[in-house]
């Protein structure tokens, strides 16, 4: 604080205003992500109705405090007189406008009227996908994109920038086409030869050997539990549950993650905890004195995303780790089983298999799958391209990035819910935290050249006393674009990333 | 209605805006509702701030939408055009009026002082009790006290009625003294001589065989599933789970009961499991069509209660049910333990014990023990007694109403928490609703003779079907009284439940 005391109390009041509105609008968040929560990992199926009307009532009250008339004089007046906050109330005032804007470019008419269209869109997709049946599906998905579009325009209209990155901004604050469009081309055109390079080096290898199941849900869920308290998750502030999707929820106090188990696959589901344990650290990492307020909030998808996988691609499939690994899964499911060696971990889960679904998609074929549907979306935004070309469109892609092409468009552009849910602008931030998660591992290893060492010996203390320090701590006080340069000396390259493909697909290192 | 169209449309808008507003009251309460649960089954431990935090400022937000300055214009208004409403939203009129007297009788200060003073005075509590040291809370209580005869005084003056009524009506809306005197005056007068007989005749009987554990949670729980689906619990809409102590919270669409299992008694977690079902099942009943509403809502404590207690003690410790339970608990626990015989099931069932504790006291010694602390608490409400009083006038109490002297104030006075939380009107609902099970378990019967047989097939349908009538379906459309009277041809006495007493204890049938 640069202001003596007096000028504070005078100059601070807008801002302190803010404040406390923000508070309650984070703490009626809270209230609404635990009921999420709840509703896909305890809630039993009659309860459905009323939890959406709960959450519609919540989502109304926060929307009503942000798009009160008073809080664009309190904003500009807060404004005014910025440089009399410190940096972190400086950026907090930042993330409360870009907050306010996201919830009030657009006309109750318009809201009203993509919510509409979506419920509209993702239901008849829930029939038109298992009936691979595109033109079903492409009427209200041409509705949908005209409002999504719309949208777009009124959200780039307030905050500068162009229509996709006006929708990006919400999934990405501050993401910049240009930033993506580098990284991702540097990508593209890599990885075709190293994927052909990694399958011609694995069919020289033996096949890994499939472990003998069931593999008792029970065994699996304690296996989990015992290597989250490893990775260091926390049991006093937080659970692991059970749901359809895989995901992270809750509060920085109480972060509830869930995976799904299936009996006859050991693999999947512990990966999955591992994943998720990535982003509940980040979560639980965010500093306390914020905790309420818009700038103490995680950064932005593409961080998060860098956390899981951070946590699961770099750490957790790490040869160190791998080795760790084994006796513990031979201890929770049998120890006659030649499947839990190091080696036969190692081929098991650094297997590349190009496949036509993108969640199936291993590390190396991932980047290809999300690189493809940020293209397409960005053409669908930016009117380049026409609903009714988007199945060639995708078939084509796909056949240049992956060299495969889809029997049907089930396995093609019907597969993944997000545009017909009217998410568009999300994709590209899977790949995004791919490349940061592999530019901060190889950081935090250069800075403590014992971390991967240590994480062979399930020591995950200096890697996770690095991220605290150097992403989780500074929440949105800067753009991701900074925290990367600052944690690891410079903005984001494809480079890293690249080079970890390289060791662990052609050097088996 | 009885207004034309034209009419209607005119007259109901304040009507209709107070509907929309308490709808919006109603879904946020019941999200605050669904947190509360989730905090008692599935919280870790330090969550425990930010749910503090969150309800907080859904609570806020709740109160702000009762308080609003607009909310007596639009209640007055609609009010007096009352009788264009129909009967239920006439009755939903009476009951937004009587929420918005609670939420607002009270000056902001007062509140907040009310809130310290009793977290203040419970913290004190939880270190005086273990220690039997009444003089160390009576400090505190007594502050507690005065503050809650100031708040009793500001609501009697809003509702009319005295000092007591103002605070019985929050848990027994429109509840009056008089009537409880009536019914509690003629129970404390039978209850002696009814005790000293059923000891009589239970020590001429065979003591109970306790039954062989351990009692696997599992099991308990398994069965206890069982019991509730046959009772008329619907899976699809609610949970059983586990907290510290149990309760019926969630939301009529999804109802989450909880109990607490010891595995070396298969007894008390049952009936622990029952006794929710029967709040759970009202909750289930309420009417759909007025499901977000005042009008649509629990009548009260006092028909909650009769709920509870009409599916433990009048449904199934009868003797039929009984007779159904016994090879089930030898199915469930295992088939030669001679404990589980319907014989044995009601020596156990059946049991008087008087003892000092309220929460381990039998049927025929309960309400002694509520009558005891309902004549106290009015005592000090009305200030016809002294904080420094109480022990010792709860201890001639206890020896003139159960005729024992407790030993210590831990298990006298400083037993239950109600008072040292500023709970002060709520004990008397316990003994309502015992009373009233009674009356309305009788009326059923006579309705229908063959319920009370049913129940020994395990066929609740009739009985749940009577309860879905005349007392679920009505929700709070009119006064407990009249429904009461209504569904049983007159207004509670206590009658019925003595000769349930008699019938049960004395000639053990």
């Amino acid at each position: 604080m640069t202001a003596t005391h007096n000028e504070t109390a005078a100059g601070l009041r807008p801002y302190k205003l803010l404040e406390g509105r923000f508070h309650r609008l984070a703490a009626l968040n809270e209230a609404a992500g635990m009921l999420h929560w709840d509703m896909a990992a305890m809630m039993p199926p009659g309860g459905a109705e009323t939890r959406a009307e709960q959450l519609a009532q919540l989502r109304l009250v926060c929307h009503e405090i942000l798009a009160d008339p008073a809080m664009a004089g309190l904003l500009g007046e807060a404004e005014s007189r910025r440089e009399e906050l410190d940096p972190w109330a400086a950026s907090n005032l930042h993330e409360m406008r870009r907050q306010w804007i996201h919830a009030t470019a657009l006309e109750p008419r318009l809201v009203e009227a993509l919510s509409r269209a979506s419920s509209r869109c993702e239901g008849i997709w829930r029939e038109a996908r298992p009936a691979s049946d595109f033109a079903k599906v492409a009427p209200a998905l041409g509705e949908l994109l005209a409002l999504v579009r719309e949208a777009a325009a009124a959200k780039a209209a307030r905050l500068g920038g162009g229509l996709y990155e006006a929708l990006l901004d919400e999934y990405e604050p501050g993401g910049k086409t240009a930033s993506i469009d580098a990284v991702f081309d540097d990508l593209a055109g890599f990885l075709p030869e190293l994927r052909a390079k990694a399958l011609e080096a694995q069919m020289r290898r033996p096949a890994p050997l499939a472990a003998k199941g069931p593999f008792p849900t029970a065994r699996q869920k304690a296996l989990g539990e015992r290597l989250m308290a490893t990775v260091g998750f926390d049991f006093d502030h937080g659970r692991l549950d059970t749901s359809l999707h895989p995901f992270c929820g809750g509060t920085p106090d109480d972060v509830r993650i869930t995976t799904r188990y299936d009996e006859s696959d050991f693999a999947s589901a512990l990966m999955g905890v591992l994943h998720e344990t990535g982003h509940a650290l980040y979560e639980r990492g965010l500093p306390q004195p914020w905790r309420y307020q818009p700038v103490g909030q995680a950064r932005g998808m593409g961080i998060h995303e860098s956390q899981s996988l951070l946590m699961e691609m770099q750490a957790c499939r790490s040869k160190p780790f791998l080795a760790h690994l084994a006796p513990l899964l031979a201890e929770a499911f049998g120890h006659d089983d030649p499947a839990f060696t190091a080696e036969n971990l190692l081929a098991l889960y650094w297997r590349v298999k190009p496949g036509f679904i993108r969640v199936d998609a291993d590390e190396v074929t991932y980047p290809s799958h999300v690189i493809l549907r940020y293209r397409l979306e960005r053409a669908l935004i930016e009117g380049r391209m026409e609903i009714a070309d988007l199945p060639a469109a995708w078939n084509e892609g796909m056949e240049s990035l992956l060299g495969i092409r889809p029997p049907s468009d089930r396995e093609g552009c019907l597969q993944d819910i997000h545009w017909y849910d009217g998410a568009f602008g999300y994709f590209p931030t899977y790949t995004l935290g791919a490349m940061t998660a592999a530019q901060l591992f190889d950081a935090a290893g250069r800075a403590d050249p014992e971390i991967p060492a240590r994480l062979g010996h399930g020591d995950f203390k200096p890697l996770l006393g690095w991220l605290r320090t150097h992403v989780h701590g500074l929440a949105s006080s800067l753009p991701a674009s900074e925290i990367l340069t600052r944690a690891t000396g410079r903005p984001l390259d494809a480079g890293v990333f690249k080079r970890h493909l390289e060791r662990r697909y052609l050097h088996q290192a």
